[in-house]
Parts: structure tokens; C-alpha cells; sequence
């Protein structure tokens, strides 16, 4: 995907954002709000808004001289683990398990860095498990997780991966060895390594992070190591917008990846003709777009 | 009112906008955010929004080559005049016809360079005719208009001026010596004399300008000949929020100035206390207040 003109704002939106939760003083913010304006002199619009959002909160946790999403991801993983015996009885009390973990995987993907209560996550789990997909591959998915026994699972947002846990599980119970990825330092408000000890994750499966701290999956940026073994992964699921906005159009026709996320800008949602908000299982091999 | 945080994504959403008006090419566009973010760089955040986005209009007329708010003014103009005889028969109908003047005439102030259809008008125009006022100095204006026989009323957008016209129409009526103020040139989508003469304003009452093209109205930009007759005013009605941005903390004990608009934008509201929308008339003696 590349850039929209309707990413700039958002761009200083990031930029606020950052600065309220590090609670800086009105120095700082101004020059949160100049960098980011610097960095768009020099912004490749061809990239992905991954690409950019990428430099910037590199250069945000510079200037704030620490990460500024510390504090919610550990409140984020902290409030979604009350709900994880819910999310499981959910599952277990579901006629197909397998299309509930996936719509709950979704639903999770709403625990982003904006506003999050107890009230938003119930109404949104209700609205997905019931909804409609804006693209559903959940048959795809299914069949090639039955062809397949290796599973790379990339993770995206902190708090999320109690609900992507809670279907990491049930891969497991199938029979399935899954790889999680989280990412190899912070950036925004998705999950590393410490998140996934946290949360449970290291202690079902196989994690190892991507040795980047790129917004969503830039595969140029990642380590050698992540490389070879995303290389070789047949089937994989990514969640959230940012490995869909630097995957989507990843071409390789001997590998499946579902993307399972809920598109959540304005740009994005129009080119998927999709609400804002609209939820997706997208397949690699079926829904290849170029944006 | 000084610069917020949450102006700097506005910023750029105001030359998105001219660019979607003036249907230019993808170079053109990213040259109207890069020049934005230039302008960022040298922003005095000490001054108000109104400032900035005057420099930032500037701009974007030089990169467009053109203004690119001429078309949308002059169909605004032309819908608006449309309901210019339901306007009239609206106050002709009321029981107090100052009161439904004040209340049509901030109603008019929704049509900004927003969306704007004939369902959304008709549903401002009732809501604002009977919905409460966050301040509602309308009793006081009434007095003020009682006492004073000359009225400087300080317009605002194109469409919206239909709206002050059918009040202007009232005030000359009642025997008051009315003199509308447009802008020097051209800025956004705010009136100028060619606007006033469209809708038939130069008509019924004298019309000067302010010899400026900023927006709202920042006196030591306007000409000479305008601050002598703003300074020598009385009672001023100033129509929107450029106008209460640049004015509110006017601070001229001699002079009653309603403000009468309502409010656009995430950051202004909360100021003062209003839901986004929010009508106001305020007063500069009663609502003083330091931004």
C-alpha cells in the first residue's frame, strides 16, 4: 500500500498521540510536531505508510528519550488478560471453534492506541463473531490449515495477543507446531518478546522475533534469521493492518498468508471498499492486490 | 486563541482539501503537503490558528497558480440563494423575529468548505432554531441592538451570507444603519465583494472591505481605512469562528461584539466547553477570555 494523502495528518496524530501518553512538556510537543514535519521533506512516497510511520517513532522515541507506549502495552496485556478464561469459553462453547478463534483473533485487533474500555472490546468480540466480513477466506484458511502442519503466526498489537493466544492454543490442539513472531524491539504498541512471556505466549510455543523494529512486516529490514524462516513457512496468518499494508502484495505463489485484521484508516478502508472498522480474512493467493 | 496540537493534522487537511477542489495532479499534491510541512517548520505558535492558515493559504493560491475555493463559493452562493425565500418566511412567521434572525444567521455558519447538501442545511436550520446555545448572549445583543443605531456586522463564508442577509434585512428594517464587512481578497471560502454583490448584499446595505486576505479578521493586517471604522464601531456582529478566533480577546471596553458562530473544530470546542457544532452567541464584554 502506499502513502495516501490522508496519511499525512494521521502522521501528526502519531506524533500527538506519543506525546500525550509520555505526558512531555509543550517544548517537547512542538518538536515532536516540527520533526515529523521535517521527516515528511524527505518522505518516499512510494513506500508503504509503514515505511514512514517506521522513521518517524524511531525518531519520536528519540526525541521523548524512551518508548512512549511502555506504560499502555503492559495496561493493554494487563486488561485482556482478564478476559482470556471468557475468550476461551467462547471457544469451547462455539459449534466451530475454528471460525470463532478467527473472528476473535479480529476482534482483538481493535486494541490499538487509541481509546480501549471494557464496554469497546465486548461490543466489538459480539459485532465480529456475528458480523460480516468485508473478505472472507475463513473456508481457504480452514482447508490450508488442514494440508498443512507448520503454522508462522505474526503477531501485531499488545493486548491482541491474548486473543491471538487463545487460537495459538487451538492450533495446538489440533495438532498444529506454530511460530509466533513478534517483533525485535518496540515500536508502537505492538508486541516483542516480553510481551509474549507476559501474556503467556513462550510458554504454549515456539517464539522468535522478527530482529526489526518496523511497523508491520518490512521484510528488507528484518534479520537474516527471520528471513530464512519466513522464506520457507507455507502457510502463514498475519494479523493486523501493518503486515497488511507491507505484505498484501507479496508474491509468492508457493506460500499461503491470511491476513485477519480490521482495517482502521480511512484510506485503507476506501481502497477495501470496507467500513471503517470492517473486519477481513484476506488470502495472499486469492485477494494478490497492488495498492 | 493560540495554535493547539490538534490543529497540526488540520493543517494539512486544509490543503488536501484545496488540492481535491482544484482537481490537481499527484506532483501538485505532494507539493501542497511538502509545503505545508515547510511551513510548520517557521509556525509562531504563539498566534492563532487563523494566522497560520493565512500564510498557508497564500501558498497553496502560488503552488495551484489559482484560487481554488472560486467554484465551490459561487455554488454555495447559488444554494443558498435558493433558500432565501424560506429564510424570510421563516422570520416573517416567527414570534420573535430578532431571536430566529440571530439563530438562521449562525446556522448559515455551517456551510464551510465541508460537505454541504440541501438535507444537511434543513436539518441545521431546525436544530439551531430550536436547540439550546452552549452561550447565549442573545438578550444582551438585542439590548446592545436597541441602544445602537449603527451595526458593523463582520461576515464570514460564501452561502453562509445569504443567511446574514435575510438578518441584515431585519436590522434595516428596525431603522439600524448597517455596515457589512467582506474580505479584501480571497481566502478559503469567506465572502468577498464580488460574493456580496452575487447575493444582492451591496443591494440593501453599504459594504466595505478589510483590505486584507487573512482569515478571520487580524487588524494589523486589515488596511487603514477598516481599522478606523472598526476602531469608531460600537456594536460589531462578527459571524464565525475565524472571526471569534482573531477577536475574542479584543479588548475595547467601548465596544459590544457578538460573535456569533459555531464551533468547527475538535480543539476550540473544548475550550469552551461545546460538543463539536456547538452555537454561540458571545459576548466580548461578558465572554472575555484569553485562549
Amino acid at each position: 500500500m502506499k502513502i495516501d494523502y490522508y496519511c499525512f495528518p494521521c502522521f501528526f496524530k502519531q506524533s500527538i498521540i506519543a506525546g500525550n501518553l509520555a505526558k512531555v512538556d509543550d517544548n517537547i510537543r512542538l518538536k515532536l510536531i516540527k520533526e515529523t514535519a521535517k521527516l515528511i521533506n524527505d518522505i518516499d512516497i512510494t513506500k508503504s505508510p509503514a515505511h514512514f510511520t517506521t522513521f518517524l517513532h524511531r525518531r519520536i522515541r528519540e526525541i521523548i528519550g524512551r518508548d512512549p507506549f511502555e506504560d499502555i502495552k503492559r495496561e493493554y496485556n494487563a486488561i485482556s488478560l482478564n478476559l482470556y478464561e471468557e475468550l476461551k469459553s467462547i471457544i469451547n462453547n462455539s459449534k466451530n471453534s475454528l471460525n470463532t478463534a478467527y473472528r476473535l483473533a479480529i476482534s482483538g485487533n481493535i486494541i490499538d492506541f487509541g481509546i480501549f474500555t471494557h464496554i469497546d472490546i465486548h461490543e466489538t468480540i459480539q459485532n465480529t463473531l456475528s458480523g460480516s466480513l468485508t473478505i472472507d477466506r475463513s473456508q481457504e484458511l480452514t482447508e490450508a490449515l488442514m494440508s498443512n502442519q507448520k503454522v508462522m503466526y505474526l503477531l501485531d498489537n499488545t493486548g491482541e495477543i491474548v486473543f491471538d493466544r487463545v487460537f495459538i492454543e487451538l492450533l495446538i490442539e489440533i495438532g498444529k507446531e506454530v511460530t509466533v513472531v513478534v517483533k525485535g524491539s518496540n515500536i508502537i504498541n505492538d508486541a516483542t518478546m516480553s510481551d509474549a512471556i507476559d501474556t503467556g505466549i513462550t510458554n504454549i510455543c515456539r517464539v522468535i522475533d522478527n530482529g526489526s523494529d518496523c511497523v508491520g512486516t518490512i521484510l528488507e529490514w528484518t534479520s537474516p534469521d527471520f528471513q530464512k524462516e519466513f522464506n520457507e513457512a507455507k502457510l502463514i496468518i498475519s494479523k493486523g493492518q501493518g503486515n497488511f499494508e507491507t505484505l498484501h502484495d507479496h508474491n509468492d505463489k508457493k506460500k499461503d498468508i491470511f491476513f485477519l485484521f480490521k482495517s482502521k484508516c480511512k484510506p485503507l478502508s476506501k481502497i477495501l471498499k470496507a467500513t471503517k472498522g470492517g473486519s477481513f480474512i484476506a488470502h495472499s493467493k486469492k485477494d494478490y492486490i497492488y495498492l
